[in-house]
């Protein structure tokens, strides 16, 4: 690898790119970015144009020797590629607000990558990244699939099972929760090692080495969610602490939908009624970051995005491209293929784990058996995805049903029916797997 | 084993009792019974006399050589036993209708057996069996404990894991199923072996053999679960067909409980409203019972009895008793540790599965891996027992509320706290390890 | 099964024909058969001729309503059969006195089923068993075959890897081991279960159930073999017992070539110089037997047949299919697929353990995982057995010679590639896979 | 960890710390050693006083600021240690003579970490390294033991099962092994990841990533031991090329006592007879360097020490303490607790495999399951560990007769037996736990 890198974004009419742009030019110095292509699809045309001018405008203002291109052209984009970045959203903003308006307007949790909402995103964005997956497998079939497109471990699972293309699942919780370990111990998060394993947005601390030694018991007995230490999407509401005391592991801040389920059922409730869905709020914000973009004197990424939730995603995948390309060993967690990393669960899914990363890939570091306390909630949990993914690749009924029926946040029943069949309608432009003639 | 059986039952109060007394009389001739103890608590002292004499009757008019004796003394009754049965229920009927009532009247499925109102019966339960364990071991040690109280397989892991008595769990449910399996086939139960594997009153069918062939694709197609063929106490509430088609394992009734959640949650809150409680209507019923047996000319199980609902589990336990001492390599249903027969459980819990019954015991068949449609959700349901078990033997909050968090039936958050705070509060007198001074 | 029963017996010209003509003889009021199929190949058309006379000669004179058939046609005698057994030996006895001659001649232990013989004998067998079963998928698809042609565990874990017939593999050294535990129990064997696991010819007792009761360690104590419970073809040697009582579960008489290799190497290369193989004396006691059978006044199984060795085959098969036929519900030790019955093994392999057997098959009981003093022993057998299936399937060399270094009875290196190029040579006629052009 | 680090080597006389005290000087930048305390026992007072002085004048020469200290009193030398290595070797290299000496002598295999004189070396060397334990526990909890101590693998489990002391088994032949696939692939070692996995001395390796891609094929087809990529101590024989094709996976060079057994055992002999055993070769040349060790001109280590076999042992040892004192995250092939890595085994063995190492330790990357043509190998080999195990610690005679009835290098049986009261009775002095009164 001594030429110059093509890395290749899709879904680079995001208003996030900005986000990943800084993180090339402020790693040029490692990585020798010769050429970043920026790909969206027709609906996303406008965007692209924005958002990949202030790129240009950026990167020129960096001073560093790289060409950004804009296409909708995918496959001129993927020739020779070596890193492809997905972070693309099938039906936009306006799908996301139905994934979550739907299941809330039956008194269900609507989130976008967890419960039904997480199943409609799963059901339309598989055959996309599938779709690129063939495209690499022609095209550029050694390069690195960098995916942060949600539900991130059920996307990266679809891959794994229906792709040879090496595929690296991205998310930014884990750094969540270094920060909230490093706080309760007042010490640097270079100073200890926080090792995770779940799934994606299900993910559990099971150890915490500092200096050689398992911290962990002093860590859980001052664990603590605050503002400070969960992502904006997440409500602030307070954990059992009787219940989070006796797992013995820390948990991750999603798991408030799956360890105080009513309650955040009862705010999102609350705050569906006052100010409607997440979505329709994150579609007000993009709207003004785009007003911003547009600014032709603007070089760099702008303080307002930072307030856009989702932060330090693009930083993750800047930080993983970088430790393979220059074979770091860096201790990151990702979303990979299990191979026994979660002994309980089959060899071909996705989990997220603690993994070492270098120009070999990312490999999981070896985890203790799973707590009786977790296990069997990880286990279920994987087998909604499993289910997830065999309805979004077949277009089973009966296998998205199912999903939704194991899924701990939708009561299963006619409730659970009637919101897949609304979904399903709702997105169907999206879903030719379902609607074949 | 020349002598005649010494057979004790714990519980002997139970309006249930004419049935198992009539079981011993039918196999009186395989079955060679020269004591029968029933044993109750002081609470239980009037329906022990009503429905002891009723049995004295039946034995007599039998003219079987068998004595029946009625006792409050149960280190009497187990000395030198051969076989002991536990039907008895902590905190009587009473108890029950908390635990349905204080679910009920959050919104959540009340019900003895699964949920909140498992879990506080759990509680209830099993120091009382784990203390007739104790006198067990001094002074019967090698006898079997034959036991169906509910929750029967949370019961029975908790004598698996903190007793050296011999043990098999007992439930009615695997019984329903094959009749509904031979009116499927329109053959005789005894054309074909149903395998059967999973948890008490969470059982899975996985074969169906039938002339040496396996039958499933054909029963499945065709199942369906109507009044004939689930319990008195499950809501009639049509299944989800394109959800259990995918399943690929026959459900058991209880299932519809966690397949068809919001249904039934939806029918018991119109039922308590209407009828109050099942424990209410049950308690109705047992005292028209007790009335019957109180007639002096009454010498056999009377024919009301039948509606009383959980039929055939004394006919259950007279089977397995007769097989046990005859040897019969009986193939039946029954709670036993796992030891390996579910691989995806720890070896040491209780599970449901079809065992061959001998001298030896219950051993269970060996299973396939369960189908990843159910593996997860099987592997969380023990993890919430497990749990329970630890709760009851512990008293720990903390594990309780795990416990709860981990039920499907229950969303865990502040509601189920304030349930569990409640029916803790409710069941004060008899849970002695959570209110230890 | 309301028709009377085909059976077919494929190496029907072997001396051992009258054991099993007398066993379905025996059992006629339960085994409704009406055909006998004795079928052999042109080599042994002359041994058929006499053995299958005295079989007519013998069903005649028992009065029993059955047809006894001769013939070299195997489609024709497959045809709509119901039991299908298999007592061939590919190349006669001939070629067991290579399989035994030629490692013996290089110093290591040369017997039919174990070792570099052993070896030899599933690459012979195994392509004709699966040509056996091709015949069946086509004129008997759902007749069982009984395999009890050795090396019984490999041929059988070939039929369950590469066909669909339904196979149960037998083998007679369950019952010399239930035989002297009721010796050292002074009980009859009906008074116990002597639970097994294991793999062919290398089988564990890991219970006895007596009364309830595991008697385990009383038995291990008193733990002996010695010629009355060993098979002729063992050498009478004795165990190590410190090695022996340190195992903590029973070992089966052919663990001695394992357990004591160096000693009976050592009686084997005396008995070799002196009385040449095992195999020539069988021959000449062959000769004899065949000699007795022409006796046109001989009506019976003659009392000399017994002492052949391999008593009780015939006895296993009439009763496994007694017990299939009549949905006995038999405890019974055959091989099978293992599907989890030994955890430490892969699901697809072919193990040895007790069984209940009934109309749906033969399904293990579930086991214990085996403990460590055996489980890695059992581990690296089963690794050379699945070699040998490999070789034998696809003529792969380096499997053939992977199975050889992997066999704890053939010291790897040159001298088991030099064993290995003179059995292939031997066998060259019956070796097409490894010869092909 | 801010003050200078105190380092205690166990067998500190031997001839191998002028390799470790030069690792130490040249990592001295990065490594702020205080003090190095070189601890011998009674019998090795001479040779400590020699090669310590050697050292004490190697650290002055070097101009570094450490003290080195030479002692008999381990417990003054363990106090407040940060590491501590072990290099000792109970009863000197008489005692390996004997070791192979006495297999050899019966026409067994004599080498010091394989078949029965490894047997012989891991009794006599796990008691004292189980009491260097006990004195860590007391003295200095929080420090590394880096054990390169052989049999290190069955130490480095003793350590595992048998203390609460961090402990790392050290060996250096994954660094041959690495060094003969950069030769294979014509590139640099920091150009590919070759993962390992397996037990000591018995190591495979199963992938070699270069450039994100897993070139194990190539490297297969080319692989070759020849005398540049072997220890010194295995003889230079020929390996099987069409078994090892088969394996799939690379073998390490003391594979060639499993793959050629009868090879190397008459290669042994013939050596044997010829020049004595290996040992006796070794102590004529550590004579030679404690000769050369007394030269009070020499400052450095001598080139003749590179000729002793080991080498690059030491290299490990300081590349490793390096790694945890800097947080690393180097990836190094070491022994530490299975817990998973190779998912055939037990938790709580020692395994040895290709790990991350940092200030929190060495933690396994995941690895595949085994393939079958290694697995039960591997668990055999684990097996004879265990036994080796318990037999050292509980001196149980079972044990180690189980033991070498497990060892592939030993035919059980008679010899078996007579070896194992040779080797017990020639190293009474060492073996206490066999011998109480």
């Amino acid at each position: 690898m001594n030429k110059k890198l093509k890395i290749v974004t899709i879904g680079g009419g995001s208003s996030y790119t900005p986000e990943i742009i800084e993180g090339f030019i402020q790693r040029y110095h490692e990585l020798p970015i010769g050429e970043i292509w920026l790909v969206d699809v027709e609906a996303g045309r406008e965007k692209l144009e924005i958002v990949g001018n202030l790129a240009k405008r950026m990167v020129e203002a960096a001073g560093i020797d790289c060409q950004v291109h804009l296409t909708l052209d995918r496959r001129a984009a993927l020739k020779d590629a070596d890193f492809v970045t997905t972070q693309l959203r099938v039906g936009q903003l306006d799908a996301r607000i139905k994934d979550e308006r739907i299941p809330l307007s039956h008194g269900l949790i609507g989130q976008e990558t967890n419960g039904a909402g997480g199943l409609a995103k799963a059901l339309r964005t598989i055959p996309v990244i599938l779709d690129i997956c063939r495209d690499m497998e022609e095209l550029c079939p050694d390069a690195w699939l960098v995916n942060f497109t949600n539900p991130s471990g059920i996307v990266t699972e679809a891959v794994i099972k229906h792709s040879r293309i090496k595929c690296v699942g991205l998310c930014n919780l884990s750094q969540s929760m270094q920060r909230m370990v490093a706080e309760i111990l007042g010490v640097d998060k270079s100073r200890f090692l926080l090792q995770l394993v779940g799934l994606n947005h299900f993910l559990y601390g099971t150890h915490v080495y500092m200096d050689g030694k398992d911290v962990m018991p002093e860590v859980l007995k001052n664990l603590k969610y605050d503002s400070a230490h969960k992502p904006k999407n997440i409500p602030d509401i307070p954990w059992l602490q009787e219940q989070i005391q006796h797992l013995g592991v820390i948990p991750c801040p999603y798991h408030q939908y799956y360890y105080t389920t009513s309650d955040v059922l009862e705010n999102q409730l609350h705050d569906y009624k006052e100010h409607g869905t997440r979505g329709e709020v994150v579609k007000a914000v993009e709207h003004e970051l785009f007003e911003l973009y547009k600014n032709p004197d603007l070089h760099e990424k702008p303080k307002q995005l930072e307030q856009r939730g989702g932060a330090y995603y693009s930083e993750a995948a800047c930080e993983l491209i970088s430790a393979i390309y220059n074979d770091k060993n860096l201790l990151m967690t990702v979303n990979v293929r299990n191979n026994g990393a979660i002994r309980s669960l089959p060899d071909n899914v996705a989990i997220e784990t603690t993994c070492v990363i270098g120009r070999y890939g990312a490999i999981p570091l070896n985890n203790d058996a799973l707590p009786s306390t977790v296990s069997g909630l990880v286990s279920v949990m994987k087998s909604w995805e499993e289910m997830a993914v065999e309805a979004a690749v077949t277009g089973s009924y009966g296998a998205a049903l199912q999903a939704l029926t194991l899924n701990p946040l939708v009561p299963s029943g006619k409730v659970a029916k009637q919101v897949l069949d609304e979904l399903l309608e709702a997105h169907r432009e999206y879903l030719p797997q379902f609607f074949r003639a």
